[in-house]
């Protein structure tokens, strides 16, 4: 048997821990466990679900070591790590809220009407049910929070499916121990054997052979475009073309109003500076790309972004293909026809440390060429200037789907831009206002998905409670006996939740 | 310019009226068109949309010839064309409603707290908007209610998408005489040009040019697996892929339980019987295979139901081809090995009259066979026999997705076939106690969709009011300055729409 073993980005050094590598055998017992703990799983209550989902979060708080490992393995300081731990934990109490609840299955009645003319109309009623295991790929970039008891895990549990969990290379030793804790709060909460699994793999081929598994129902993935496009062709080449939820990347363009860069450019370039270098650029919201008019303002945006990141030490990014990734690709970026580098740290520093970059190009070469638009993951913005409001609204119109973008203006000039207003809501998931994109807040309104190739189904969401409904699906049962219908469903809502009855609105 | 006739296919004459077959030219402009209008369209309120629906509705009663023209076309009778206009003018104004009522959205929002620590939390919200141009592939077997003006169209526009309609070949004339009335509707209250468009198309090539063209966001399509499934993989293949909600068909299984089948073989000989000819067999939710235990009963079952089925007088199907498949694949199935026939129609009468079947196999043939389960669109059925329990159940587990299944059973025996249920559950869109599965409802408890290879997509309906929600994705507004934000997500609630605040649902 191969294993796989955690390696510390800063120093290069293998870390202690041996993880097995899966094999076409591993993947199928893993997937029929989960297929018949799905049996079971999925007819449990919001409430029984909820005691396990809190179980993990109360696991990986005791979990011993988890901090120094994750960052040992990901090369991310401490304060960030537990404050993505805290995070983790929010995020799985927040669905256990809201299986206990009950509201979300959107139960929806039609009562009969036996006496109808020409003929009788059947009671309906309606509910959303778990769509089977789940198959999740953990993100590099948050070792916790997205990846092996993050959102896309603890939203699958919480709808009703097991989770087989493909680890990410870089932070095996992580996965391991976040793993453990969940295999513990499953047993202390009595949760079916198989609900919840991991396994590991180098390359693709572990993941290819989880995706084309005929039990694996869902997919969920955080990464690259090449990764998530990779999984979303496979699945849909399966016999039973299955979903794939990816979250690929976006370079979240900012659209700076003049009357605002005329009064706020120094505001301005701090708060993106900060955006642009937090976590070492590795957010899926990272700022990629300002747009701004030429005039008053931009001349000091640019020689105030220079002073920020000039101030920026660099840091660790968290493995070496990220950090090769990002040094080849900005490089690439600043020889593109029309790119200028305002700024690129230049100092001696060792791989994988980040060397932050801002490069600038006119709106006409920005225009013409595609290649501008492609996320950089890392420290790294494009500045692109527009001769006018006609430019800058060709600009904005040019870029594909994204997970965000945002306005800065002021109070008054904002309102007068409604075609920008217009155009960017065609084009995003989230549209902020005077803001950075960075900092996605985990609650109920929380879109955090886009048109593609932002992401591969823009109808979801893979942040917040909505990030539930991609691993459920409505089954309506039609004159079904009392003792057959589930809860939600029963006379008189004993879970006292939600119900549309007879298209009203019926808040228990 | 090449043109599209319609036939009728009882007397095979061709009808009055010439159609222009499309090409790539036409196929943009219609496109561009449908754009163009989007860019108003998605920003009209509810209130305003649903004044342009129920003008269609208005327009369509009004429609002079329609009922004549669609009998000539479709060799369906007065009644069912009738009664299928009224249900397609039901639909305009039950979606009217439910966009001008607008809770449909899933307003969302989570208020700003700035004091919160360690940061501030923004004001986000979040509500469904329009995904951009639907293309409608319409459905032969319902050339008004799953047609031009059907539920597919219906619910994209009040979305707030505008449609390209894909003709059916097989009712032309219908099409454009139900076209035109949209178009004077669209006229009247407003819209903007280009906010609905019919194309004609001989073969594939029309229909492949549509799912292609860049502009078109998402698909909707009714008819057979094939077709879907095509239209899935092209759409699948664009360098923007888009969703394609196909409902492709399903042999939707009626599982008869031991003491009904003892006590009651008549009255379901009669029922089923009475269902599997329902508009020639020709419906979506037909019920081609009956799953029954033997004993007692099972031959009462098929003398009474040969019986029945001796009465039917064969009658016009939709089109030769459907006929020619009908006749064909019926006929290849009854060859299939361990088949027997139970009934067939034998005697003298001229295509496109259906030949009702009956036949049956026992679970030992049927499991070994896939052939068996594939739909035989027309009015067919297949009674498979169990020798016992597991069988039983073993037949259950063996179905691929379906739109629905059924159980007929007495009150006390039913409850008992918990596995059953849960088997059935995982299977279907619908699960039907002790009824048949045709006559879907439209209403908003209504599931008409299921798992593959039933729909491309069994999170979405096609029928009832939560078909919208197929044409909308939400995004979220971050601190977004009142005078932008759309009504749906103003303070004060000024629509009145049932929201969800800070975690809490509220009613207006």
């Amino acid at each position: 048997m191969k294993y796989l073993s955690g390696t510390n980005p800063q120093t290069g050094e293998q870390l202690t821990g041996e993880y097995p590598i899966a094999n076409e055998q591993t993947v199928d017992t893993a997937m029929q466990k989960a297929w018949t703990a799905w049996k079971t799983y999925r007819t449990f209550s919001g409430k029984k679900k909820a005691t396990f989902l809190r179980a993990i979060a109360e696991e990986i708080e005791q979990a011993e070591g988890l901090v120094d490992r994750a960052m040992q393995e990901s090369g991310l300081p401490e304060g960030r790590i537990k404050g993505e731990r805290g995070r983790t934990c929010n995020q799985l109490r927040m669905f256990a809220d809201l299986v206990e609840n009950g509201s979300w299955v959107e139960a929806t009645i039609d009562q009969a009407q036996p006496d109808r003319q020409p003929i009788p109309k059947a009671d309906i009623r309606k509910m959303l049910v778990p769509t089977g295991p789940v198959v999740v790929f953990t993100a590099s970039n948050f070792p916790l929070a997205f990846s092996t008891a993050g959102g896309d895990t603890a939203s699958a549990l919480a709808a009703g499916n097991p989770v087989v969990v493909k680890a990410h290379e870089s932070h095996p030793g992580t996965n391991d121990i976040v793993s453990k804790a969940i295999l513990r709060a499953a047993k202390k909460t009595g949760m079916p054997e198989g609900v919840y699994a991991t396994l590991y793999g180098e390359g693709h081929k572990v993941g290819q052979q989880l995706v084309l598994h005929p039990l694996t129902k869902s997919v969920a993935f955080t990464g690259s475009f090449r990764g998530g496009k990779a999984l979303y062709d496979l699945a849909g080449k399966r016999s039973e073309p299955i979903p794939v939820f990816a979250e690929m990347g976006s370079v979240n363009p900012i659209f700076i109003l003049p009357e605002k860069l005329k009064n706020g450019a120094s505001d301005l370039a701090a708060q993106i500076a900060n955006s642009v270098n937090l976590g070492v650029g590795q957010f899926c919201t990272n700022p990629g790309i300002l747009v701004a008019m030429q005039g008053e303002g931009i001349e000091q945006l640019k020689s105030d972004m220079k002073a920020a990141f000039s101030q920026i030490t660099p840091a660790c990014m968290l493995n070496q293909g990220i950090y090769q990734n990002f040094e080849s690709k900005k490089e690439a970026l600043l020889q593109e026809s029309g790119v200028e580098t305002e700024f690129r740290f230049n100092g001696d520093v060792d791989a994988p440390n980040a060397r932050p970059a801002i490069a600038s190009v006119d709106a006409v070469h920005f225009l013409m060429n595609e290649n501008l638009q492609e996320e950089v993951f890392g420290p790294f913005t494009l500045l692109v200037s527009c001769r006018d409001e006609v430019e800058f609204l060709k600009v904005a119109n040019h870029f594909a789907g994204q997970l965000t973008a945002t306005i800065m203006g002021e109070q008054e000039e904002v309102t007068k831009y409604t075609e920008l207003f217009g155009i960017l809501q065609e084009k995003v998931g989230r549209l902020i206002f005077n803001g950075v994109p960075t900092g996605v807040e985990v609650c109920h309104s929380m879109q955090h998905g886009g048109p593609y190739p932002a992401t591969t189904d823009g109808r979801f969401t893979s942040v917040g409670t909505a990030a539930i409904k991609r691993f459920a699906r409505p089954v309506a049962f039609q004159d079904c006996p009392e003792a057959l219908l589930p809860d939600e469903l029963k006379d008189g809502n004993p879970l006292k939740i939600v119900r549309v009855v007879d298209g009203e609105w019926k808040i228990a």
